[in-house]
């Protein structure tokens, strides 16, 4: 097709959540690496989170991570958010950076720990309570390095009575949602690797559980946008954490590593309806800017869903219904490349002109001083970081 | 622990079923080899399979696969079998091997092919009649190529439908197990293509539908003893296809390329109780022997599963829950790995001897003349292979 | 970068090699199916091919597969080929279809198969001097399925002996090419199974010997752009098989599974010089059209390389090593992505209709009527596929 | 075969390197768990390493990694590890944790960074001539993230310049070992990320140049042993890093994730002669304990190495190799996997009592008070791990 002039309406709703801690540090087993400009508090993770949202319009709302973001007063943050053009969003819990968390916590055997964990999580509710948060994100470090360390079987059975425990005490309007992970870092068994689990898990819940797709989090060639074609299905597609990988959990900025990857997954998720409003899908980034700067690096992110959400709705389905219908595979193929090779890159820069954005954010920020002001300012206290 | 001198009651049971495709010849796209003695007939298949049973003990019932094992009178082909020492097990169907098939079969939207898909497991749920067969065992080649080349979702749709419509057929005592396969032969997506899409297939179906493991059809690094752990767990394990791999499906003997693997697979089916009467979960080779000679191919499996079985039976569970509960990583896995390197070959040589088996099968089949014999006379005909 | 309106000069040059047996039949150890119009004779087959090329430029010369197009005259053949536009190219050896060679060919231990095999491959030099072709493909499909079935080393070394003497054969001009793959057909080993192997084992033959890199042939997440670099820096790229992959070796067309990858490869390419008259790298496909139409899919995996040969020169390498040179991860990324990003489809339909080609050659295929004719008169006779 | 009463003399020779970093705390990005009694120093480790042997006889030296490792008097050190029973062995270079190596160190194209990372390869050279170490290793961090973030060519030149200028350095009998891997701390490209790198590299630095195999460091479904046979056969082969994965470069305890592939590899090193005195590989370990005990885990690990070089001795090559000639695979496998299920462990046990050793060393060390000692005494401080 040529380049499209304008863009479907369908895309001004898309709204991609950022996570508070990109704009910290982060790395590797081997090193991290710190960079000017870091926030050292949540306040200025919530800044840099804003200015992506006030130069892309697109990132409207803000994950927190307990304990890391963790404040005397939730409703004020909520204000000092509001006041600089965003909100706050998931609430994500954490349960592996406690020593007492050595060998699991909602599938841990000791009471005392799973008790702890457990706990936890009770506090996130009582975190979204005060947010108005309406997403509870599980993401578990459980697991074992190896074969005979414990019983996988009673872990999976204390995993489902820990989250019951934790589902009954969700309010009205709240949900939870449940992240699966490959490996790591665990590296002989995860308790919950794979979507066939975290749907058998949130099934048993109720239906204000739902499955969370991390597109890293996948054993090698996996069928990515099978499984988000399957959840849409089965109505159990909570959230995405996008970002993308060659290898394994590398946490790149979404679209790098195989951008038609990232097409083939937006079309199923327009496909599935997973676009419209009240669908309940939340698009998330979850990334690590090891390397890259990571302002620069969220707006890149963004956009790049956008691009490629674009790119998605262009795809001309009744020209693709025609061909699949009869069977010519070239032709469908062909339909289905097309949107993919279209540059939408014109058009997105004009809509972005016609509501006040700069055309192009990358060079909006890089000429917009942000960056030498908090190089400048931020300086003592300590940058903030996992862990931190 | 030293050398066991006395296998447990429990091994007794320990029932592998044989596919009747494993005495003919297959290969790799690239070239099959034909090999002396191989059988034209689905009667010189089952004899083969009553040797491997008479010399192990192992092996009493025999997998069909329609139409390659089609006959006129099943219930005399049953006779034949039990005059043999075995009877007729679950009844495989294809649809992969006709040219209607080529874009899908029980997935297609053309509806004539899939009428005659559905049409086909109705066939083969006759034949089940027949022979007194509890399990129908589908495993779709079903699958696209080419990203565009058909809608996923529609084609998830249409095979819960012809599921539904195939599942209302099956009598009393009758089930239906969906196997499942990462990938091969569609290339880019496969229309079950994980334990996840199994069970949530199944699970609509209702109670007499169940989940097929074959044990080569994961993506590489999948921990298919934690599927094997969740699926007892959920009530929804029907059947292993035993096999083994290094690459893809591969499909060499079960066992040959990770025994640990096969260990830790087995220690699961005892923990879940799979391997207790009336557990419901059928044990079954499917396996190619495209290098090596298939019927002491075929025993071999048997044996190594055997010797594995009874490996987990080993297992010192008291010893490893009091190490798992003393979080003793390396105690743990100390007591696990010991039941692995405990050599049994001894006491089965001994089982074997008790019960008037051959102490070492794989010479006794040597010894037999068996092989002669059948190069002898299986002159003529075609041979039996896939699409014969 | 907005939409090129030239092309650059350096895609004048470009040639892809199209093998026979991409019009012949193919599929899986499943089922081959045949289609209308398959060529049943090697004369047919080039038929195809020069169709490829008479409609985009691109295709000029045909590699054959020795014994699938053996004939008595090959220098008529190259005049029959010429009569259609093309000329025949490499010359693909074939030591996995013949009964002796189960257990191997060039490093088999039995001395008669290794002559046999060694033997051939001297018929293909002969056949190289009658077709005048410069390369020799050696693709072998020897290895083991089981651990301990052959002595690795042993067989490493008498592949070193074979390529030895047939390396001794070569003419003035002609050049082996080694290629190699990380499993299929054998499942346990493979006696060249990576770019390490073929490296070594051509640099002990000398300077006429060279690596053949197939895409498909590496273990998932392999960096094939990495390999493309090292073997062009090396002196020891010699060719390209290209396809694509999601899986394994799927075989299916360039392009179609990772079209950034194929972006990233084809830059590695210009980068080292591939591109350049007399580089000696020689660009082939190697597919399988498994279900899509056979010739419109050569016509579509051609069109595919040039696109992303066109992207790779469009590629902003002074503003890229000034990005790289900054360190600046995202400016570098993005240099690099905004060539991959560039529609360059209006330009190349420019170029193609300056140089008296269809704008459109899939277009101009289907109207073409030539697949109507062949499907009408190519009736009768033994369909063309691996082995035929 | 029936459980060996004695053991080859081969096995006395038999000598693991440890890594002093083995006893230092070690984790995740996620979390690094640290443990009671963690050596605060080099003394510490050395301690802790010298403990190992005590118990095994199997770990006479424990390789040093500079600047972890750093001291004074290297010759000092060296005493004092020769009073405790051991010796230095192999020097680690470190360039991934300075702030100047974020985007490369012997690669880079910054000609400062490049320079400082050559002068610490020299210093450890000069830390090689006070302990009298042979081997300098090399393993590198470099890589990048992104696709166009650096020029993969020109870093593989900048690093045969590099390198070419730290083995001009060595002395008599010094050798330079590189190590190769698949990937991490880089998630797009790594600049030595296989054995053919590694191979092409060292081959043009010379003949005091090899490869170091890091068991670790591949791609999914990689035949590791191969490519000990293969380097064994280019004289090559010049060390492991033992450990072992299910998924990535997980570090864990050698034998633990697969036993029969380290079977697989013992017995090509004992097929190409790795074991023979003279042959030049070294065997070490490189493993994390991120949640066993560190000590015992270094115990278990030499142990494995032993247990299973023992099983790979008792292969009966005279029986493979007449199955081997006869083609019979099924034969040729049995002989394999005969050696690889005898329980060793028994001769093993009164191999160590003849020798003076704990029959059971895991039992000796949790006998020996030491663990208590050392949690007891080894307060305040800072813990060892990476960085420290």
């Amino acid at each position: 097709m040529t380049a499209p002039t304008t863009v479907p309406g369908a895309l001004d709703g898309l709204a991609i959540e950022v996570p508070s801690w990109a704009y910290g540090n982060s790395g590797t087993r081997f090193k991290v690496f710190g960079t000017p400009g870091t926030p050292r508090t949540v306040q200025e993770k919530i800044q840099d989170a804003a200015k992506v949202h006030e130069l892309t319009g697109l990132a409207p709302s803000v994950a927190l991570h307990i304990p890391w973001d963790r404040v005397e007063d939730y409703a004020a943050l909520g204000d000092y958010a509001e006041g600089l053009g965003v909100r706050l969003g998931t609430i994500n819990s954490n349960t592996f950076q406690d020593d007492v968390y050595k060998f699991g916590s909602l599938t841990s055997s000791d009471e005392s720990v799973r008790r702890r964990a457990v706990e936890h999580h009770l506090e996130c509710i009582e975190v979204m309570d005060a947010t108005g948060s309406r997403d509870l994100k599980v993401w578990l470090a459980d697991g074992t390095n190896y074969p005979g360390q414990d019983d996988i079987r009673g872990r999976q059975d204390r995993l489902a009575e820990s989250l019951a425990e934790i589902y009954a005490r969700l309010g009205e309007g709240q949900r939870l949602v449940l992240e699966y992970k490959f490996f790591e870092p665990a590296f002989y068994h995860t308790d919950v690797p794979d979507w066939g689990t975290s749907y058998a898990q949130t099934l048993a819940l109720g239906e204000k559980a739902f499955v969370c797709l991390d597109t890293g989090h996948h054993a090698p060639g996996t069928n990515i946008e099978f499984i988000v074609a399957q959840l849409l299905r089965l109505g159990k597609l909570g959230s995405f954490d996008f970002n993308s990988r060659f290898y394994a959990d590398d946490d790149l900025i979404v679209g790098a590593a195989d951008p038609f990857q990232l097409f083939r997954i937006m079309v199923e998720v327009v496909r599935g309806g997973g676009l419209e409003p009240g669908s309940g899908v939340a698009l998330m980034l979850d990334q690590c800017h090891n390397l890259e700067e990571k302002i620069p690096g969220q707006i890149r992110s963004v956009l790049n869903v956008q691009e490629m959400t674009l790119r998605a709705l262009l795809l001309d389905r009744a020209a693709l219904e025609d061909a699949q219908r009869s069977r010519d595979v070239l032709a469908a193929n062909a339909v289905f490349m097309d949107a993919f090779y279209t540059d939408v890159r014109p058009a997105l820069a004009a809509w972005r002109e016609e509501r006040g954005l700069p055309a192009d954010p990358m060079a909006a920020y890089a000429a917009s001083g942000y960056q030498k002001l908090i190089n400048d300012t931020r300086t003592g206290g300590t940058q903030a970081g996992w862990g931190a």
